[in-house]
């Protein structure tokens, strides 16, 4: 007796076909004489492209080539199609292997003897995660299909509640019934069917602190709001997840995190893709996601803005953190990317780097939850505050 | 319209009422002309005893006084009282606060005029946030409580799933029907009521990845298991939850981490307790709980023990990691704690330090999840091949 949801099964059907097809294609070269050749889209920085129309950062056209017969390309040619023939096992086994387990499965020493010298040599198939990796996204890209849809599953930190119901698996859930826990997204969210909502909008929290607070409040409830916690820097999982409350049931979504470069970015993740996963953005961002706070105008005000502070100079005083040369290192970063390069963010980044503070948003709760949950929050999101 | 469950202000009163009595003797004090001092049992490492008996790390008899009259303790007793304050007022607020707002809220500076020179001086309260921290576990210890039951919430990593119903807040959940996602625990799991079980045992996994493929893979169902994940180093939400599940419910309750000195250590926090916080062992810790694995023993096998290897030797020379520098010196500190020093635990060391290597747990996957799932882990239940 071994448990699978018929969800899963119809998945590993159409990832097998998908891998038999493309791959398929290199055994015909082989029978009809041609050398075997894989060719995949470039994930390097110079093919990855902001694509302004769509708010998107997109892979785009050029295209790498791993022959067998080049000797400089055979490895990752033979990296490439060991990776592909483990997911393919792993696939047919009902297995669910995870990056980390994919990376042992395949590593091992390869002895071969050079014809040249008739000497035995030792080759790794690869050392580090890193490697493996890498060749996982290369799949990715050269299939068209995420690791997800092969079930290859991760660690997952993403949490949701909220007046909704969905079905995974075989279950349905209500999130508005998690008690004072939460219910954690799975790592195949695109497995996951809406059943209904009955909700205005989203908040993502970089915090799950803040998360645990304004649930145990009732913010979802007072607020008609689906509340997610990202846990830091997103996963793929939330991500996906996020998107698809706002693509699918056309929730707005709001993003609140630190007064910082890093929360800066995690925002930038949700919005637009991130820049070593470029190929994912299609699916992964939500160009529609607004940057709700905490932003440096909401700390210190600004005339031109007509912005008032949302906090004392005392406050500033106790709650300011000193910017660090890294955090100022990464907002200039920042900066030259395209999509911070709005008038708007300027105002953002030029306050930053001419104070070198940076905030909390715990530094927000300690003026009383109160204040985050029925003033800040709400007042933000009525008036439009926001950075689109 | 605020929403707040019944069970939450039951849980305020009780704090309050806790705290007004404990510091109320201060107030007692200064009226009957007594200079305040307060009495609390100290948190040093020389105060931290194992008691054997109990397997349990605890707080031993020694005590600090800090009198407001005494120069050198007066900035601590003003900081305890402060904290105290801040939290009472949070508590009568309905606040939820965090640690790390709660070291927000009392962080300002105090001036004050010396009286012998006329000067003023400024003082901050607290400066960095392991100082505040370290106030709220001296009135945890102060006044006998943990920070959960002043309902002050932290992030929280620990996932559950399996065949069991709760009750958190005003809801009924059902553990088994989390479909591919999971429970996430809350803050205060003293706070759920466990309505039924139907299990025989608590698996609980390090990794947040092992236990997302064993939950989708149906071991839990498979196997009666109630699965639980840290996702590393395991918070106190996790450990008090592990430890009701074993106390109130009889479940035995097996550890599974990786093979080195990090793996041991999480394992020691859910027996016997933290150094840091060993004044709450004796709520927090699962002195029965097992080290399941993965044991050095299982990857290299042991003559003596009867034990053969579950790996190959191909397969160790793929899957072993070399220890560092930093693992060796962790297993030579490990060595020294009491609740290290049986015979069972020096084979394991000893096996570490001459081989000088580690191994984790996907390395068991990668042989195919069915190996870990039907052949590793029954077995070694099955057999009772754990360390207690």
């Amino acid at each position: 007796m071994v448990y699978e949801s018929k969800i899963d099964l119809k998945v590993r059907r159409k990832a097998l076909e998908r891998l038999k097809e493309r791959f398929g294609q290199i055994i015909k070269d082989i029978l009809s004489g041609k050398p075997p050749v894989l060719e995949i889209r470039k994930r390097t920085l110079s093919n990855t492209i902001y694509d302004p129309q769509r708010k998107l950062l997109l892979l785009g056209d050029e295209v790498l080539h791993r022959s067998f017969l080049n000797a400089g390309e055979a490895k990752k040619f033979m990296q490439t199609v060991l990776m592909a023939s483990i997911i393919y096992e792993a696939l047919k086994n009902n297995e669910y292997p995870t990056i980390r387990d994919l990376y042992y499965r395949g590593k091992h020493t390869i002895r071969y003897r050079k014809i040249t010298s008739g000497r035995i040599y030792e080759e790794n198939t690869w050392d580090e995660q890193k490697e493996s990796d890498s060749v996982i996204r290369d799949i990715e890209v050269f299939i068209d299909m995420l690791r997800e849809d092969m079930l290859i599953l991760s660690k997952e930190k993403g949490k949701v509640v909220g007046n909704m119901r969905i079905k995974s698996g075989d279950d349905i859930i209500d999130l508005s019934k998690m008690g004072h826990g939460a219910y954690a997204i799975e790592p195949t969210p695109d497995l996951i069917e809406f059943i209904d909502v009955d909700a205005d909008f989203v908040l993502v929290i970089e915090k799950d602190a803040v998360f645990q607070q304004l649930h145990r409040a009732g913010f979802w409830r007072k607020y008609r709001a689906i509340l997610v916690t990202s846990a830091g820097q997103p996963d793929r999982a939330t991500r996906r997840f996020i998107r698809r409350l706002n693509e699918e049931l056309k929730l707005p979504v709001y993003i609140l995190t630190d007064s910082d470069p890093y929360g800066w970015y995690i925002y930038s993740v949700f919005k637009v893709g991130s820049i070593n996963l470029s190929y994912e953005s299609l699916r992964l961002a939500t160009p529609e996601a607004k940057f709700l706070g905490v932003s440096m105008t909401d700390v210190f005000g600004h005339k031109g803005l007509g912005k008032r502070p949302y906090l004392s100079e005392a406050e500033r005083r106790n709650f300011i953190i000193k910017a660090t040369e890294r955090d100022i290192k990464r907002a200039k970063e920042l900066m030259n990317y395209t999509w911070f390069k709005m008038p708007r963010w300027k105002i953002e980044i030029d306050i930053f780097l001419s104070k070198k503070a940076k905030l909390e948003i715990e530094a927000l709760t300690s003026k009383g939850l109160r204040f985050l949950m029925d003033k800040y929050l709400p007042e933000k999101i009525q008036t439009g505050d926001w950075i689109d």
